[in-house]
């Protein structure tokens, strides 16, 4: 048995209006066809190696994957002062986040080896916020998995312009979101006529996909290996639906 | 390439205290060594043709997979009224529910090529309630699947007795299960530290795995392809964890 994997990564620089940014693609050199393509949005730090971690799984399942940078070239934050303060300004402004994460859709689709029909859209805590706010712009792809995303319905009429499948992986200890956020992102997918999934991982917080969160559920945030594996599971399972 | 799948069924008397059961077993005869065995419990009209087809599914994934009869023999409802008289029998006495699922535990485990100790449970609609009690007796099993199961939390305390994994498979619009009762259950899960997973799945309603139950969701009962299919995958790769 040959080893066929030859997982290149490489920086990937890419514009929304007059800012450059800066994402991350990821991909087996040695698969000779066209497959789909994963982008990735990143946590509320911005493109870490967390995120181009996951990038390189992907690769490693045969998906193109592109880490999109929401913030810009050179906005990296560096404590959770500088990480809030540049979430929140995407997080009250929609429009802003859409522009952005489109613009990184459309540089995942220009990946050589992408078949540009074939896309769909994960995102870690700000990420998964991110990748439900791409699905309201009524973007034309197969599917979001939202990992931790905080979860709100800002304006409960956007579901309606979501042509995508929506699966959400979500702690059930999580703090972050409340009961009445959850109640009312459902209700947004139900009058929507979504095609939606949430799961509710037990004894999970925020950031159960995230090593570095530690282990201390008390904090809000903490790693939970099984809810890890099992989100990461589901996810490969809504892939091979959605790209059936 | 050969086919080795050679799945049999067969009919099984068995007791509760002074009652006779009639279970059913279907395992693949091809398979030489001991395998997982998964109990299967029956909706509300009792043991019918779709457990067994579920159980025959089972055994082409490899399992040995025992109906249970909580009813007991010849106890066969023909309509819906004798139906609800006979869950509800059972519903209110969780005690003796709790003695006719452990009943078919035990017919489970006696059979020649069930591993004894790769044991799960899984139930549709009353047989997902049935399994959730079978979870809060204590019983010494790797895990519980509810599809669309009633879900309530009779007693908060419960979850504490529960030495097993649960996965709950929901539909999001079944209107048999309040918010209230299913954040109650949440809640018991949670205070019992159980290792629990809780899926909603959009636009499916009660029976959402029961293609007899045809496609209004206005009437609360209606198949779901996607959810079918997709609960389904979740119990493969849960039955994947836990038998691993």
């Amino acid at each position: 048995m040959t080893v066929r994997a030859a997982i290149r990564t490489k920086t990937v620089e890419y514009k929304q209006g007059d800012t450059t940014l800066e994402g991350f693609v990821a991909y087996d050199d040695a698969i000779p066809v066209k497959r789909p393509g994963i982008l990735v949005v990143h946590q509320w730090m911005g493109l870490t190696d967390y995120e181009k971690h996951r990038a390189e799984m992907l690769a490693q399942l045969g998906y193109v994957a592109f880490c999109a940078d929401i913030y810009g070239k050179g906005v990296r934050p560096q404590n959770p002062r500088e990480a809030g303060a540049q979430a929140g300004k995407y997080k009250s402004d929609r429009q802003l986040l859409r522009a952005r994460v489109t613009a990184g859709l459309d540089a995942l689709r220009q990946q050589p080896s992408v078949d540009s029909k074939r896309i769909a859209a994960i995102g870690y805590c700000f990420g998964g916020t991110t990748v439900l706010e791409l699905a309201r712009s009524g973007a034309d792809i197969a599917g979001v998995v939202s990992f931790h995303g905080g979860l709100d319905a800002p304006d409960p009429n956007d579901g309606k312009n979501i042509k995508c499948k929506v699966l959400i992986c979500h702690g059930a200890d999580d703090p972050f979101s409340s009961p009445q956020d959850i109640a009312a992102l459902e209700d947004e997918m139900r009058k929507g006529g979504v095609d939606w999934q949430l799961i509710k991982y037990g004894g999970a917080v925020h950031s159960f996909t995230q090593p570095m969160a530690g282990n201390d559920n008390s904090k809000g945030a903490a790693y939970n290996e099984k809810a890890d594996k099992r989100s990461w599971a589901a996810m490969k399972e809504f892939f091979a639906e959605i790209f059936r």
